[in-house]
């Protein structure tokens, strides 16, 4: 089967989520992706838990389909040789601070000369150009810093880090698409070019209408919960056993809710009456309507509100979502067999192309895994070779 | 200036947010977007808020550099055209419910016939391979069913909707992934695809850790306010105006942290030792370090543990994130000129490419603004045929 990225070679020093997310990408469409480590030691991400037979899950869940080799880039010899590589490479991805490729003199100006092909993607937290390069790139640090944190919570409650590090999955997604972007580019001009992306600048982007909101009419979004600016009911209310969201976008659909509970009355009740006042009035219309979901089990509200076409759903937890029939059909939990851990399950791609089988995946590597492969079928070392660079600790 | 997607042409039927997400970053790159919009009344976000001389602020924010079309593919004549149009293009987008497409004998399988190189992305809620197809999609509906809301939000508070649609974002997002990735395989194959991108699987695919924590352990990951599963402290903390987010990642940035506060005295007492300590004595520990934070302000806090290596930033209040001097370097906020509400100023794309200048921006259209310019240079229409499709409302 061709897959959109066969031929394309990835040397990946990436390490932990953020751009590990976006080698992962390259990878599920057909990238070869060689995962570069210190020799021993290997992508912190390995020390992460859980673990099964000593392996670690959260490792193998952003590193499927990619390939290993062990290489110590602060040896002279091992940065040799990764430049050999570059030469028969088409990307390069990192996410160390700024400077640290540059004091190993393998940033992007010094591989543009041996290769000027070279695609170079780099991810950090603030940005190679940019005015403070060395803070560290928590994704909690970019969280609060690019105001997602300000606007995420309920107003009574403290800032709310997402409870998934989206700043590394967005900075790391924003950095597929810049080279899937600039590959094409290349395609075209034959010319390679570097990618920045910033951790920051990634939360910043996807904060939606609150920039508008604050650039137009200097108002500071804040957080408002579950809830709406301009739209009620449109909230999360506590069931008996657990809890739904709904969400009334319209005057029909309060008809059609009104109606669904058997409380007509309340159609043209004056405070009810339009969009606007029911946003005016949310407090007692959310009480009310808690009194009237809390009586009842998540599931049955949802039938019951579904069955009339109001927009509503379950809050699931963890396992409720990952044993829901849709995202079983949809393949979206896939089992790797790794050879030390066995049998394991992660979450598969969202990005379904009706051409391209996301059905069969290769799991994680282990540490090193590839390292006699890539250097004897890419760069033709003898076994001699290989035996000495293990001694010297180069691989 | 060259650009990645020159000559890509994109006949774009999104509404909204999240495909429109998609477009705007295709259009970014130098694809030719054409927004197809229904006369007279448009995309639905034409109505959302904040205006500037009636024109919607939100909009305008997801809508750039896109021309617009109205065309009415209700009638036999709109379909007619759209039909036309598709031979001279490369990717059809859109976003409406699985079957609204199929019912105007509009969706790939028709699509195909006419080019058979067409690229066809779509998104919804469940997917269009999917149990239940009908349900709308919602941002708030894809963060519930997901899972996201449940593991966001404090131990004792409720499920929360992340402040932003991160749904609609990251759908869009792994929307564009797939066409740039279906873009690179007609290049190879010459055959176009489908691309069937659902909500509730994009927001499955960042659940992050959650994932094998419960696939490997049965653990149910639930919500944990600011704080890390196994770091400790790694928390937002109350400053005197404002909050902090302190992430302590191991034993010698702890001791960097009690030097910095002169707390000497913490670094080796037996409840704080070690992270694993750290960790199981973190409600002492958060309350001992807020007590500290609430008596100084969120810059002082800053200054003083970052000079020490601490990573430590502040909980950006929107106001200051846009008014933030790296934001501004970057320019992250890049200004527009609309011909009826003036200059606006919207966040800028954050995928930054060497070679690609990200600073001209054309502002979102106006409804029908390009659709004389359409009809005339692609589908050769005389002023005649145009004003004919006027009259008749088809445009």
């Amino acid at each position: 089967m061709v897959k959109p990225l066969d031929g394309i070679r990835v040397l990946d020093l990436s390490h932990v989520l953020a751009m590990p997310t976006c080698t992962m990408q390259l990878a599920d469409l057909g990238a070869e992706v060689i995962k570069i480590e210190k020799p021993e030691i290997g992508d912190d991400s390995r020390y992460f838990g859980p673990f099964i037979n000593g392996e670690s899950a959260y490792f193998m869940s952003v590193n499927r389909n990619k390939k290993s080799l062990t290489l110590d880039l602060k040896q002279e010899r091992g940065r040799e040789i990764f430049k050999e590589l570059v030469k028969f490479a088409d990307v390069v991805t990192e996410n160390y601070r700024p400077n640290t490729m540059k004091k190993l003199s393998l940033d992007y100006d010094n591989l543009k000369k041996i290769n000027p092909k070279i695609i170079y993607a780099s991810i950090c937290c603030f940005g190679h150009y940019s005015i403070d390069q060395q803070s560290p790139g928590y994704d909690i640090i970019a969280q609060a810093i690019g105001g997602l944190m300000s606007i995420t919570g309920y107003p009574d409650g403290p800032p709310t880090r997402v409870g998934s590090s989206v700043a590394d999955i967005f900075s790391g997604t924003f950095a597929t698409v810049g080279i899937l972007a600039a590959l094409r580019y290349r395609d075209i001009t034959g010319e390679g070019q570097s990618i920045d992306i910033s951790m920051v600048d990634s939360i910043f982007a996807v904060l939606e209408n609150a920039v508008v909101r604050y650039t137009l009419t200097g108002e500071v979004a804040s957080r408002i919960g579950s809830s709406h600016t301009s739209l009620a009911p449109y909230n999360a209310f506590k069931a008996k056993d657990g809890w739904v969201v709904i969400g009334i976008g319209n005057d029909s659909l309060w008809k059609k809710f009104c109606t669904a509970i058997n409380k007509e009355e309340l159609i043209s009740h004056p405070l009810y009456l339009t969009n606007d006042k029911r946003s005016r009035n949310c407090k007692q219309l959310n009480e009310f309507i808690t009194a009237w979901t809390k009586e009842r089990p998540a599931k049955e509200i949802v039938e019951l509100l579904s069955k009339d076409g109001v927009p509503v759903a379950e809050v699931n937890t963890i396992d409720k979502i990952i044993n829901d029939p849709n995202i079983r059909l949809r393949n979206m939990l896939i089992e790797m067999n790794h050879p030390k851990a066995g049998k394991v399950k992660v979450a598969n791609s969202p990005i379904r192309l009706s051409k391209i089988s996301n059905d069969n995946i290769q799991p994680s590597p282990l540490l090193g895994e590839h390292t006699e492969e890539v250097l004897r079928e890419i760069l033709g070392f003898s076994p001699e070779e290989i035996e000495k660079l293990k001694m010297q600790k180069v691989i």
